[in-house]
């Protein structure tokens, strides 16, 4: 039977750490957590947490009588409790430096139990070691912790000064729908079965596209929303069935309308929250250029480490591992891992293993040792005049190990990209407090599907091609390059966006490049092409994934950290168990049956 | 084929409404559609509308060229165009005074048509007759009307007024799930079926009320959201299936604090959106009092016409449909309808028509003559001295129209709650600029449900129960009165709220009451039953209906107006024509089959 006193006739007046020395002698009224008690026979010292941080309570027999005292006795750990008092200074020696409200205590008059409580499953303290999974079932716990709240916080702090943003820049916040019409292309939609329409389903919006653009050709224009999509796709650890996107849409615009208003946007977002100066304007990569000196198009720009090209170098060797790669087509690139030459054999056999993960055949590598030799299984096929310019090219210097990685140019790309990471991570270059910003723009259309056989949008199928391209649409499509750009952040993809096709032709182009015949077209866009016949401003927009940013300002290794009730990996709640199963008497009235009840 | 040229090279420099006679003989650059054209010969006169309003620009072939003149010839209404050109003042005989900017015009150097646009399927103007049906088909049309332009940014005001209040009070904004679990009681939840869970499915949120109440568990203190709710229920004017809440939930508070905080926030958001003042603190009236007085638990304040208990002139009288109902422990009620003695008799019959559809068995009535005598089918029944003390106790006068209604408790103040509205109405008493706020508090925590033949919960099932009623809970819950209390603006429910259980065992008690085996309370709420095992603090809250204020605040009729794509009767949208049919893959992958098709 659990125990809980009315606070009738009480008011709080102070949050916890909102007292500080100038209170002395004041009466004040704190409620919250007993985050501990310690019982020093005749005296107790009670913790108290609120939201904002830990209060010291005495409770003294001589203040607070025979009853209060009792009461007190039978105070545990998480018990909420309603304490009026006279504020204190502490004496010299009980002092907590520790503590923001480290010099004062409260002085117990009178004291209340609002609730009682268990032992929690697990202690209540910042940077718990405790397994996620048990975390995750007793999340209201969970998200007692200090550092958990103050990332939820962060984030709410975050969309805030967003709002507050784009208010300022005549931005209207426009709500579209949650229920609407599932959409081809693009991951798969969570579907909800219509009662009223039984046999059809409406889907949960991946993301407002097709409405914000809507919204322009109403003429908006500006529209900007912080919105729930959904994305019924396996989960990974930076995915979540359900994620926050802050969707950005304007008339009348260019891309360097829309980028330097976002620049101004992260400047002002890292700088309220974050009180970190993002230096204007942003550099910016092509999307080529991001992958040649990077291997990849959400370039990590914290370290160097660029990949070299040395196809011409090695292109005519007799090692045919690198001339035959680059007589396919395809090329041969380094990395220099600086200072990694004295990696032991193994951890290098490591790489190598990883580097046949991300796609390649294997890895060479040439370590240089502190006195210029090199220790290389490599050197031997090549001449030693090849072998010095390849040193050249990646600028090797003893102690460096160089890394090369010869096949197609994406395998290159992926793998170089890739070990670029692991060997920064390793090398601790990954600085968390260190926040590099680069725009990726001029990215490919489309992109070849090698499972559908056929090109599908790179970017999405609304997303304008360049003009100098558009002659290639009907020759060769996979050359042509859009006016789609991305923004990331430390590796990061955090937003991206385009300018959007505002002709019908030009959709229809697109449409038909992407293998829809103009029946199928129209039976899934058929209101935004009619739309298009009357009247369509040019436009842009941008959408940033808000769970990821909040994740890099706080420093988390997953956007779970940021979410208050997160999804597993299976996309289910452990705390409530979401998704269960349903009455049958629900089932008949959306006219569905589940399959495998039928087997 | 369509036309457009592309704004490479031209920048807007002003909104069209931006430009004043300040602007006179500068260069500007405006774009815009074109709301009218008149061509006049060698001069060409258009109307561009832009989200500010109109502008006129000048097209003389003698400024603009042969080429530039040409164009424009092509231009009709809704085309998009971009002009270069020169803010020039108007003569004095041009002067528009109804357009903002009715005294300047700009003189065209240079246009560019940048899209074209067929004629639409209507005309885009204020107030428009155009059918409903065709207007949401085309709805990116019906959004170019100016006010509905002006409905939806009052809304994104509304929006903003409330978060940076919110934030200011120190409550943090937190986002709950979407797809989350099926629960019991309230409305008919929309169903998500789970892919990777083949036979679950989750439910979206008919409100975030479980997740606040854990957030207030894990010691956020004040919460806030501004959140899509769904409900799977047959639609009225009013209602849609997916709708938008302001969620507000605070811990360590009684309803005091609760009301308070709320009323300082509907003063800001009237001051600041609407300037109007409203005079603090809002009127309360208990549940019973506004059954009493008005006949509803959600008073029209804006006029009196109160409802007069004369029972107890009545109750010995000879005309069995008064003595009998007080008999059977109902009542007689009447309201005086001023000034509305001389109504003609079909319209009085009509109005008792009116209160047979609101579930009485008829209408009685008194017609005062301006001569003092009285008309009415009653009289005769009666003796005169009754008669007299009940013109008396309705305070009648010559020229006003009493009605009464004689029945349960429950159908009096129901037909002449509605009675006394559809008077009211009639009368144009329901000003649109008058918002008269009241409070409701003490309902009944339950309401007998026929259908299911047991109490349900009134408010929701985790409304805590006034302290002196405890008892009452196993003796008898019909009495038991609850700490909600819901607040209204002109016979509008626009929000509601209560303290909530914060013990155990009141909670299981409620579950209990409302006919929840232990086992059923535990299989969908023992998450919530565990969680208050571990110190729960007090804590109250409220939710208001976001559409149903920015439809008050606009004087709007519908919810409609004031959500950009909103749903049809059957929940459809005409634009998209979601719900739509799937791909018989994606019902495979989910494991579902629909039923009418096995038939």
């Amino acid at each position: 039977m659990s125990f809980s006193e009315s606070m009738t006739g009480m008011k709080r007046t102070h949050m916890c750490t909102a007292l500080t020395e100038e209170h002395i002698d004041e009466n004040v009224t704190i409620m919250g957590w007993v985050q501990k008690r310690r019982d020093l026979g005749g005296v107790i010292f009670l913790d108290v947490r609120d939201r904002t941080g830990l209060l010291q309570v005495v409770v003294d027999i001589s203040s607070i009588g025979d009853e209060g005292f009792k009461k007190s006795e039978k105070i545990r750990t998480e018990f909420v409790i309603a304490v009026k008092g006279l504020v204190e200074k502490r004496t010299e020696e009980t002092i907590n430096t520790n503590l923001q409200t480290g010099t004062i205590e409260v002085r117990a008059m009178e004291l209340r139990i609002l609730s009682d409580a268990e032992t929690p499953p697990f202690q209540i303290e910042e940077n718990s070691s405790v397994r996620e999974d048990l975390r995750l079932k007793y999340r209201y716990l969970d998200l007692r912790r200090p550092d958990l709240q103050k990332k939820l916080m962060l984030r709410s702090k975050l969309t805030e000064v967003v709002r507050s943003f784009m208010s300022e820049e005549g931005f209207v916040d426009l709500e579209t729908p949650m229920l609407t019409k599932s959409t081809p292309e693009g991951a798969r939609d969570y579907l909800v079965p219509s009662r009223v329409n039984p046999g059809n389903f409406y889907a949960l919006p991946q993301s407002p596209q097709i409405f914000k653009q809507l919204l322009m050709l109403s003429g908006f224009d500006k529209y900007y929303q912080i919105v729930k999509c959904f994305r019924d796709e396996d989960l990974r650890a930076d995915r979540q069935p359900e994620f926050t996107q802050i969707d950005i849409e304007m008339s009348f615009v260019d891309e360097d309308d829309v980028m330097n208003m976002n620049e101004r946007l992260l400047a002002k977002m890292f700088k309220e929250v974050m009180d970190v100066d993002i230096a204007l304007p942003i550099k910016r990569l092509t999307y080529q250029e991001a992958m040649d000196r990077f291997g990849s198009d959400k370039p990590d720009l914290r370290f160097g480490m660029e990949l070299v090209n040395i196809s011409d170098i090695v292109k005519d060797s007799d090692f045919k591992v690198f001339s035959g790669a680059v007589a396919n087509g395809g090329s041969v690139r380094g990395i220099n891992a600086k200072t990694c030459g004295d990696m032991p054999r193994r951890q290098i056999d490591a790489l190598g293993e990883a580097a046949v993960s991300y796609g390649a055949k294997g890895m060479a590598w040439i370590a240089i040792n502190e006195d210029g030799t090199y220790k290389s299984a490599i050197t031997k096929f090549l001449s030693e005049e090849i072998v010095e310019a390849m040193v050249a090219a990646l600028e090797g210097q003893p102690g460096d190990l160089l890394l090369f990685c010869a096949d197609k140019n994406e395998v290159v790309y992926n793998t170089l990209g890739n070990l670029r990471l692991d060997i920064a991570k390793r090398l601790d270059l990954l600085k968390k407090d260190v926040f590099d910003f680069v725009w990726v723009t001029d990215f490919p259309l489309v992109e070849w599907n090698p499972e559908q056989k056929r090109y599908t949008a790179m970017h999405h199928m609304f997303t304008m091609p360049k003009e100098e391209d558009m002659e290639l649409m009907t020759t060769d499509i996979s050359k042509v390059r859009s006016r789609a750009y991305d923004i990331c952040l430390n590796g990061n993809e955090i937003g991206g966006g385009s300018l959007r096709i505002h002709q019908r032709e030009v959709q229809e182009r697109v449409f038909e490049a992407l293998g829809f015949s103009e029946e199928d077209a129209y039976d899934r866009f058929g209101f935004l092409l009619d739309a298009f016949r009357y009247g369509v401003p040019p436009h842009g927009g941008l959408a940033y994934g808000l769970d990821r940013i909040a994740m890099l300002m706080t420093g988390s290794d997953s956007i779970r950290d940021v979410i208050a009730f997160p999804k597993v990996k299976d996309a289910s709640c452990p705390m409530t168990s979401a998704p269960g199963v349903v009455e049958e008497k629900q089932l008949e009235e959306l006219a569905i049956r589940i399959d495998k009840i039928e087997l």
